[in-house]
C-alpha cells in the first residue's frame, strides 16, 4: 500500500457525514480525513470532530497542500464548480458525487482533469450503477462498445411508481407517502420531472462514448401524468410502468432519452421496486447484463465515496469521458418502438374500426387489444399495445384518432422498451 | 499501454473460439494471439489459423518463452492443474473458466500464484457474477465485508425451474426440452445436482473471506426432486422456486449451502428468466445490491477471458484468495430460516389441528396456509409457510408429522429466502 493520503471533505451533509464517519470513526487504511468543510459546523452529526478539522472556509481545504484528495459534497453548480477546478488546479484529485455538476458542465470539469493530468472520482454521483460505471472505465470500453442500456435512476420516482402499483395509489397520492416517509424531498421536481434521471444520462452517454461534450437535447419526461388507470392495465398486460432513461447505440448515432415506459413485469426493471435502481446493458455482442443499486442513501453513497478514494489513493485507473471527440443524437421521430395506447371513447359500436382503420393507413400494428364492458360512465377505455411503429408515425396516427368524434379525450401514450434479463 | 502480451490458449472448444475470435480476427489492442492448443485441431471453428499457430502439444504453450500469458479452457482436474501449475512455474500468468479446479484444488492453485507472486484470471469461472468478482477483489473487500450473499449461479438450472413455472412441465419433461434447445448437457448431473453452483459458492466464499482454505463440507441440494404442484403453490404464495447458493456471515462462522428455495417472485431473484444468473449480496452496512448475467455462452464468458488478460497485461490488481486464513462454517441445523411446507393428507377433519399441536411444541409458528377443497384424489394437499425457525426443530418436527396417520407422504420443505431487491 502506498502512503497515506490526506482527505478533505467539503459538504457535511447525510453523504459527507458518512464519509467522514467511515474515515473518521471506522479508519480506511491507506486514507486519512484531515479537514470538514461545512456552512453550519453546529448540527449533531452523531460524531464529535477536533475543532482544529473543522472549517466553514473551502479555501482552508482547496488551497491546503497537506491534503491529496477534495471530496466535494455540496452538490449544485456553484460553489461546487469552483471549489473543483480550485482543487484540481491545486494538484489535488477529487472526488464528487455532484451529478448536477458533471452532466451540465463535465465539459470544464473533464477537460480540466485531462489538461492537468488529475484524476476524479465520479462514481458515488451515480449510486445506481457504480460497478458499470466502474467496470466501464476499466477494461468495458476498451473491449466492446455497449448497443443499449435502459435504466431505472431515480429512486424516489421508482418509488412513488411501485406505490401506485402496490397500494392502486394515485400519483399525488404516492408522492405525499413517499415525502412522508423521508422518500421524496419537499421540492421532488427534479426527479419526478426527469431531470435527476437526465443528469445521470448524461454521464453515462459522456462514459460510454468517452466524450465529455455536451449531448445537446434529448426528450424528458417525467411521470406526474402517468395514471394509476394505465398502471393496471399496463400490468393486465404482463407489464410494469417505470421512469427509465434510454440510450440506444446505432452506428454512433444516439438514441437518447428520459421516458415513462412499459417493461415486462418479469423482468429486472420490471421487477425493481421502491427507491432501488436498476441498469439493464446491451453490449456489441448481444450480451445482456444486468445491474440493482440502492439508488441513493448515505452508506450507499458514501461507501461509493470511498471507493473512489481507494482507486485514487493507490493509483488505480478511473473512469471519466476524456476526449472531445462526437457523436449524433437520433431524430426521436424516426425511432421504432412498440406502443402502449389508452383511447378514451364513447360506448358506441364501429370505433375500434375507425381506430384501426387510421393505423392501417399509419403502417401501425396491433400486437393486443383489450376493452372492457362498460362500466358506470358512459366512456370506455380501449387499451391497445402496438408492434414496432416508428414514432412520428404514431403520434400523426393519434392526432387523427384524437380528432373523431366518438374519441373524448386524448389518447394516453407510453412506450414499451423490450427488456431481456 | 504496455507492450503487446502474448497470449496462448489451451482448449479450442467453445469458449475457446470466442476468445480466439476476439483475440485474431477482432483485435484486442494490447493483446496478440501467439498460439492455439487443442487435441483436435481440424473441427471447423469458422476460422482458419495459420498452421503455425496450431499445437496439440500443451507443452508449446505452457514451455514456450515467448508466451506471457496462458488462457486453460479445458476445464477439469487433469491435465487442466498441471497445465495451469506449469505455466505459473514457468513465469506466466494465468486465464482460466476452469471453476471446478479451483473449487477442489483452489488452495494449491492460488497458494503457487501467491507464491511465485504470479497473476491469476478467474473471472471467467464465475461469468453470472463477474463485476461482483472484479469489484469484490479490487476495493470491495478492503472497505468493507459481505454480510450475505444469496445467488442464482446455473444456468441450466434456472432455464429448467423457469420453464417448470411458465409451462407447467414436469422436471424431466423440462430438462428434456433443455438439452434439446442445446440449454443442458447430455450429462447435466452436474448442474441439476447443484454441483456446478457449488463450485462457485465456494470459489466465492474463498474471495470474500480472502482464503484459499477448502471450506469443508457444507449441504448441497439439487433440483431433481423439486414437483411442479409446488412451484405452482409457491406462485400462489407470491414466491418463484430457485436453486440458490446461500453465503451468510455472521461474525466470521459462515452459514453456507447450495438449495432450492421460494424467493419473492417479484424480486431480482424470483424475476430471474431462463438461464441468466443473478446474484444479492448484503454489506456490512446492510446495503443490498444485485447483478444479472448471462451465466454462460461463448461470447459472455470469451469476454469475461478479455477482461482478465487486459488486466493481467496492464498490471492491475486481480482478484484471488491469497491467504489461508480460517474461518468456521456453522452448524447447518442452527439456521433460523422460514420454510415452505407440504403436506398430503387424507380428506378428514382434525389433521391441520395435529401438525399445527406438534408444531407448536417445536416453537414453529404459521406465517401462512392454503388448504384446497379436496380434488378426485382421496389425499388434499395442505401448504404452510412458517415464520423463523430453527431447521433442526423444523426437521423433528416433520419426523413426528409424518407418522401421524392422516399423513400419505412425506412433507415437502423448500427452504424461504427474503431476498430484498
Amino acid at each position: 500500500m502506498a502512503d497515506v493520503k490526506k482527505v478533505g471533505v467539503v459538504g457535511w451533509g447525510t453523504i459527507g457525514a458518512g464519509v467522514v464517519d467511515l474515515l473518521y470513526r471506522k479508519g480506511i487504511p491507506g486514507l486519512e480525513l484531515a479537514k470538514v468543510c461545512d456552512l453550519d459546523l453546529t448540527t449533531d452529526r452523531g460524531l464529535t470532530l477536533p475543532s482544529a478539522m473543522l472549517t466553514s472556509n473551502y479555501h482552508d481545504i482547496t488551497d491546503n497542500p497537506d491534503i491529496d484528495i477534495v471530496v466535494e459534497l455540496i452538490g449544485g453548480i456553484e460553489p461546487a464548480k469552483t471549489i473543483q477546478l480550485t482543487a484540481l488546479r491545486n494538484g489535488k484529485n477529487v472526488a464528487t458525487a455532484n451529478k448536477k455538476l458533471l452532466a451540465k458542465e463535465g465539459e470544464v470539469i473533464f477537460s480540466e482533469v485531462v489538461k492537468l493530468g488529475r484524476k476524479i472520482g465520479i462514481r458515488a454521483s451515480f449510486v445506481g450503477a457504480h460497478s458499470f460505471i466502474h467496470e466501464l472505465g476499466l477494461v468495458g470500453a476498451e473491449a466492446k462498445e455497449y448497443r443499449r442500456i435502459y435504466a431505472i435512476l431515480n429512486g424516489t420516482t421508482n418509488y412513488v411508481l411501485s406505490k401506485m402499483t402496490g397500494e392502486g395509489k394515485s400519483f399525488e397520492e404516492a408522492l405525499k407517502g413517499a415525502q412522508q416517509e423521508g422518500f421524496a424531498e419537499a421540492n421532488p421536481t427534479d426527479d419526478i420531472e426527469g431531470y435527476d434521471t437526465e443528469n445521470k444520462i448524461r454521464i453515462l452517454l459522456g462514459l460510454i462514448t468517452n466524450s465529455y461534450k455536451y449531448a445537446g437535447q434529448f426528450p424528458v419526461e417525467g411521470i406526474k401524468d402517468i395514471d394509476v388507470q394505465d398502471i393496471k392495465y399496463a400490468d393486465e398486460l404482463g407489464y410494469a410502468v417505470k421512469l427509465v432513461g434510454v440510450i440506444e447505440n446505432n452506428d454512433k448515432v444516439f438514441n437518447v432519452a428520459v421516458q415513462p415506459a412499459l417493461v415486462p413485469r418479469i423482468s429486472l426493471l420490471g421487477s425493481l421496486q421502491g427507491a432501488y435502481n436498476g441498469t439493464e446493458f446491451e453490449d456489441e455482442y448481444g450480451v445482456v447484463s444486468g445491474l440493482v443499486n440502492p439508488g441513493a442513501g448515505r452508506y450507499p453513497t458514501a461507501d461509493t465515496v470511498i471507493k473512489d478514494l481507494l482507486d485514487i489513493a493507490e493509483g488505480r485507473t478511473l473512469p471519466i469521458p476524456s476526449t472531445a471527440a462526437g457523436y449524433k443524437l437520433g431524430a426521436p421521430g424516426d425511432i421504432q418502438r412498440r406502443f402502449y395506447l389508452r383511447f378514451t371513447v364513447l360506448d358506441q359500436p364501429g370505433v375500434l374500426a375507425q381506430i384501426t382503420d387510421i393505423f392501417w393507413k399509419f403502417n401501425i400494428n396491433i400486437a393486443a387489444v383489450i376493452q372492457k364492458e362498460s362500466a358506470q360512465t358512459e366512456f370506455v377505455h380501449i387499451v391497445m399495445t402496438t408492434y414496432k411503429a416508428r414514432e412520428e408515425d404514431v403520434h400523426a396516427a393519434l392526432e387523427k384518432v384524437n380528432n373523431l368524434g366518438p374519441v373524448k379525450a386524448a389518447t394516453k401514450v407510453i412506450r414499451i422498451l423490450e427488456t431481456s434479463c
